[in-house]
């Protein structure tokens, strides 16, 4: 496989993508179109609309981008593809749609027979077992929680940690995981924002400027630094 | 009815409900036992423990308090008991329990009758009409997101302003809110901790320390001060 999973498509102060932008010449090496998946319609945003914010960065790669919502056969248009990019968002609405048009596996096919695929944030989390550790709310029901498992654990993207300086109440992310991880035996891997889970071949990889914050069952987490084996 | 569906259980650096002891002695006046639904498990508590920190709060109030999961028959527990309070928690995992056991609709309806209710956090959350406002881990699967709809809206509790320092690309509370009004067309309460919505018979009120901040589809969000009518 050929996969980029990362925390976040923006990093605070700089523009959509760019952190990543040498790691996706790498990704997409030799292809000159990609399929956006749009659905996770970030604060709402239109399927057009998101899908033309993917466009204005990759064409300064000379790659081309069409939204999935464009097409009339989704499924088709997946077994066509020569790659795909899912954005950030709502995992909820991301999941829900891409299970109700019957695409999580059709997605999971092509990527697993060697395709690249970019998540960023809910794009990622769908790279996961399953979407159980996402931090966004719960706005739709989707038919099931399951997920594309390009990976054999869990990702938590945007992971935070505590501020101790919050005079607040709500749980912390670490307390969350933790409670994931009562019910689950699924490993979780916390993304901070900056850091990204690279897919080579049979090869799975932390990678990014920050160290790496790993959640297991029965273990105090513990932190990986960039470049280490995840499995 | 008489309902307090308040944000938190603590305030910081609070004890267990201490801030709200004066309103709980006036809830359930009159009152010598009342069932605590522990099934939220925060941070995967037991719910023998759990159930022993309601108790020991509730003894200085002269109310007994037994777990739902005491009893072999929790239908008939909910149809027995004089008043109710389900601890904050994981929503998921409190919802997924009750619709379960069966027991949503009829705690519903006892509490429809006027037996007195206290939510706090994920308790709180099922007294509005469904759980996609919650901001917990979506850690297990329910059945359905419908909840008792105690209230004709839903509430988001630990509601919590965005932080100008905080250099984090995470979706604000305010963002997710309004990303659930795309989806949905109920309104949402807002509740910073402090605060807590009151039924008293047919008038639902916003009380505590705090504005509330109210968020409806179409709308600027905007802000009520303690007392204001909700309904």
């Amino acid at each position: 496989m050929n996969v980029i999973l990362a925390s976040t498509s923006t990093l605070f102060g700089g523009n959509y993508l760019e952190y990543l932008k040498d790691e996706l010449i790498k990704l997409f090496a030799g292809l000159d179109e990609i399929i956006f998946i749009p659905f996770a319609r970030p604060g709402g945003i239109s399927h057009e609309e998101y899908t033309g914010k993917a466009r204005d960065f990759f064409s300064k790669l000379n790659i081309r981008v069409k939204g999935l919502h464009e097409f009339n056969d989704p499924i088709s248009a997946i077994d066509a593809a020569k790659g795909f990019f899912t954005g950030g968002g709502n995992t909820f609405l991301l999941v829900k749609t891409l299970h109700e048009l019957g695409l999580m596996e059709q997605l999971s096919e092509n990527i697993k027979k060697g395709k690249p695929y970019l998540g960023c944030s809910a794009g990622s989390n769908i790279g996961g077992m399953n979407m159980k550790t996402t931090n966004d709310m719960p706005i739709v029901y989707p038919s099931s929680f399951e997920c594309m498992g390009l990976v054999p654990f869990n990702l938590n993207p945007h992971y935070l940690d505590p501020n101790p300086e919050l005079k607040h109440n709500g749980e912390t992310r670490e307390t969350r995981i933790m409670e994931f991880l009562t019910q689950n035996n699924i490993k979780v891997i916390g993304l901070r924002e900056g850091n990204w889970v690279r897919i080579l071949d049979h090869k799975i990889t932390t990678e990014g400027s920050e160290y790496t914050r790993i959640f297991e069952a029965g273990k105090n987490p513990y932190e990986c630094p960039p470049g280490s084996m995840l499995v």
